[in-house]
């Protein structure tokens, strides 16, 4: 079983009761290498949609919108599924995730509402209505910037850190906030695959959608910027390779940023579309 | 009191439930100007946001994310809010709209999730982050096409169903498809406001960020076009006037497509952005 698969891995232990472990490998880790204590927010949106999907008379999550309360720990966590509706064309359940479960009042740390329906397993049929905008454009992959190990994501050991499971290329004209050059644009492309060799699905798309630096680096800010609310769209099931991931902001004000992503998997389709509002980060008014 | 005010009214009768009259005069009317036995699904989201701004500790609506579970009918409501969290920058309700409620088992029709945060007043102050995109070109509103009463929007005594209510002028690059000329492009821009003289504010965004004719109409698509998911972000507080709205989509394919709206106020300010995936309308097959 891949890490991914590992990590996002979901237990029934009721009726619409998942038991999770949230995983190590995928926490994020504080600057200087400090022993993880939080996780990152798509893997736990993954995992919700797993718990979901586990009982989903459709196959794909053609709507996810996740509201992030609390920063999830690397704790035992609970979700809890119930079913709202489920249609012929379309069924939408309500996932919590929930940790202190020992305690009598547990907490909710994301709410994730996921309408599931099926995805068009080819080209349009004849007479259908089909249309694409353009594709985001990059260079070459082998053009683009390493991250690699980048500061602040991989823990001391070097396997634990969002880092250490994800490779990313970005295109060298968003990375110039790594030399104090921010590109002045709310931009960032680049692409995306775990180091595992692992076919993309609609768990590696809930980690895509927010795979990317934030937006806001192209700026000059700079820190953790927190998701508060993340909405995505599976729009086609991702072929085999990197995916290309291309992300904008249309508006910061009041410390609130918006943060759009658009993922096209190599065979060039269209395969998942967010926008996320979130907080910019602290750090960044120092600058 | 407004009409918009007077159809989106709640009454709490218990603790986190409130009790909703859907006003005919926000009605889906039939083509053919049948009886309206549905509701617009904007003016439900409204009455949703107006139910959990009733006990939020912020007064803005910063996240609303709306799963359509069935289609709302004309007949008594019931909104019940349950507060996930409630911190100093941001506070997370969930708001679930049931009918049938004299059945045991009520039915929801929508599911709410709403993050409340405080907005900007103002211009950025000195030092924080600030950023806007470019806001869409709209001809003069005196050069914008009325739509007016347009066919299947109004019932037979002319003050139900949505058009009777909305004043919408759109740019006649995108209103080919009124003559059988459909644009090519699934894009459309207008000018919004209430036909009523009252100042917009979070519930007519609610309605404004759906509040133009299907892009799909732009390709040739016709008949409703139902939305199964819509979430949209509130950035600004918007000035007085009409708003400008200007919608795109970026991928339709399977019978499901995107729409992306962005609305922009009077005073030339982002004011809401929203993106719904939406089903593509059953009679444009026929064309």
């Amino acid at each position: 079983m891949s890490v991914l698969d590992e990590a996002t891995a979901v237990q029934r232990v009721g009726e619409g009761r998942y038991q999770v472990r949230p995983d190590p490998r995928f926490a994020i880790v504080a600057p200087g290498g400090a022993v993880p204590s939080a996780m990152n927010g798509g893997v736990m949106v993954a995992t919700a949609l797993r718990a979901v999907l586990d009982t989903s008379p459709h196959p794909y999550p053609v709507a996810t919108s996740a509201h992030f309360l609390r920063v999830p720990r690397l704790e035992p966590a609970e979700v809890e599924v119930t079913w709202l509706k489920q249609g012929r064309t379309a069924a939408t359940a309500r996932a919590t995730v929930v940790q202190d479960t020992a305690v009598q009042d547990s907490l909710p740390v994301l709410e994730v509402t996921v309408t599931t329906g099926n995805l068009p397993p080819g080209p349009a049929s004849n007479g259908e209505l089909s249309w694409t905008g353009e594709p985001p454009r990059l260079p070459p992959i082998e053009e683009c910037v390493d991250l690699g190990h980048w500061a602040g994501t991989v823990g001391p050991d070097g396997t634990s850190g969002y880092a250490a499971q994800v490779d990313l290329r970005l295109d060298p004209a968003t990375t110039g906030w790594r030399r104090g050059e921010p590109a002045g644009i709310p931009e960032m492309r680049g692409y995306f695959r775990l180091r595992e060799d692992r076919d993309p699905d609609a768990y590696l798309l809930a980690l895509a959608v927010d795979g990317l630096p934030p937006v806001v680096f192209g700026l000059g800010a700079a820190g953790w910027s927190p998701t508060v609310e993340l909405t995505w769209h599976m729009r086609a099931v991702p072929a085999r390779g990197p995916l290309r991931v291309a992300t904008r902001c249309r508006h910061i004000s009041g410390g609130w940023f918006d943060e759009e992503a658009e993922v096209w998997d190599a065979a060039g389709r269209l395969v998942a579309q967010s926008r996320q509002i979130a907080r910019v980060g602290r750090s960044s008014r120092e600058r």
